[in-house]
């Protein structure tokens, strides 16, 4: 087995789950690989640091290179005797300013951050203007002609429900492209679009390769009615190109018992 | 006369007004210095090269280093005999991630970014949360303890009106330190606080200095009344410390006509 595969959470120690923040611009995604800068490295190996213990971190998924999280949730086991308030604050101050553990507590016996999870939510931010925003640049997809929004919006509604989402993405090996939309919806904020969307589990690039075909419905080259056929043919060569990772966000992790601090 | 001295408009060319944008973070503020990257620098410098004319550029007032632009207004004198849309086309492709002139139009004669303007709108972002939002750190100042929102807006609502704000800036030479703030409000979303702001003017750092001191309310260790007795007392040895640039943003600058795209 390689590192990269390890996701079994190892049987000693306690078993701790934190929420963790990141800015993506500057990480080869979440997953440990070999020479590049990693959530998960630069996770692991300021908790080496503290601890003093070769630790393994799970995630609730592996975020993209580029993609952002507020809401990434992680598990490990440690050995660590103090408190864990001293615990969480001495690892943030050993991460980089692009990453923050932003709660820390026990996690109940078998939970796993990726097999416990009932539905993840992310948000996909769009800044619809002529120019690009220098503010939101790191944040956003500039799109730069006018999205017809009632449009994208319609065609949205389209993906609420259990439905085969073969069209929009490939299911990890073994699985099939069967998942549940439980909310999809686009707020608009003066220039600023956001998709938000909660799913019980999501394909590879699902999000991307959904907002990349509902930019051709606010361009008016796909219409609503043709979206919808596209996404009932269940065939990957018809969705839109995938849109770019930093505009994607993973907002939150859900689970059973709701673990918020 | 200094190059950084030198405010006035040339005679020659078409008066041309925009509005520009960008992230202050990698700039040592707007005001052009020697062997410094400042917005100015860069504005004039892509300027040259898609003009071929040396230009100089007039600021609506000199953020400082560190603070950001979503509604800058700057003017400037070119003898470019185009479209303006492939003027301000060009000069965003040449300009950094970090800065975009957001609108280019047609100035009347007279109009001067900073003494043609009645007022201008900043506003202060707090990310008010035990642990650093990765994706804010260069937009916000992070307060780590939890704040009094009630008492700070109590206090905000005493700077509204004609006030002597001695206390909280220094005049430029030869000014007094009246000064009307029109309007001045927090808005609370989750745990982003934002104080909108407009003026007619400005002192020296009084944004910053009125959040520093507004910080000693939310944390306790002033009250609304001692916030009123030291803005009253007219002396700039009594605020608080003065808040991070990073947490401020030049949002728009008024004119009697309003200048909008």
């Amino acid at each position: 087995m390689t590192r990269a595969q390890g996701e079994a959470l190892s049987r000693t120690g306690r078993l701790l789950q934190a929420i963790v923040a990141y800015d993506g611009t500057d990480f080869s995604g979440f997953q440990v690989q070999a020479e590049q800068r990693t959530v998960q490295g630069v996770l692991e190996e300021t908790l080496v640091t503290i601890t003093q213990e070769s630790i393994r971190v799970v995630g609730s998924g592996r975020t993209d290179s580029g993609v952002h999280a507020l809401g990434q949730v992680i598990a490990f086991r440690t050995c660590w005797r103090h408190e864990l308030d001293s615990l969480q604050r001495g690892w943030n101050a050993l991460l980089p300013k692009d990453v923050a553990v932003m709660s820390l507590c026990e996690a109940h016996e078998g939970f796993h951050p990726r097999f416990s999870a009932a539905s993840r939510t992310y948000r996909y931010t769009i800044w619809d203007h002529p120019v690009r925003n220098p503010l939101m640049q790191r944040t956003s997809l500039w799109v730069a002609y006018s999205l017809d929004v009632e449009a994208m919006r319609q065609a949205t509604q389209l993906l609420v429900g259990e439905h085969d989402f073969a069209t929009f993405g490939r299911p990890p090996k073994g699985e099939n492209t069967i998942r549940q939309v439980i909310q999809a919806a686009w707020t608009q904020t003066g220039n600023v679009l956001a998709l938000d969307i909660q799913a019980n589990a999501f394909l590879y690039r699902m999000v991307r390769s959904i907002v990349g075909t509902l930019l051709q419905v606010g361009r008016g080259d796909l219409s609503v009615r043709e979206f919808a056929a596209r996404f009932a043919a269940c065939d990957r060569s018809q969705a839109g190109s995938t849109a770019p990772a930093c505009g994607l966000c993973l907002m939150a992790v859900h689970y059973e018992t709701e673990f918020r601090h």
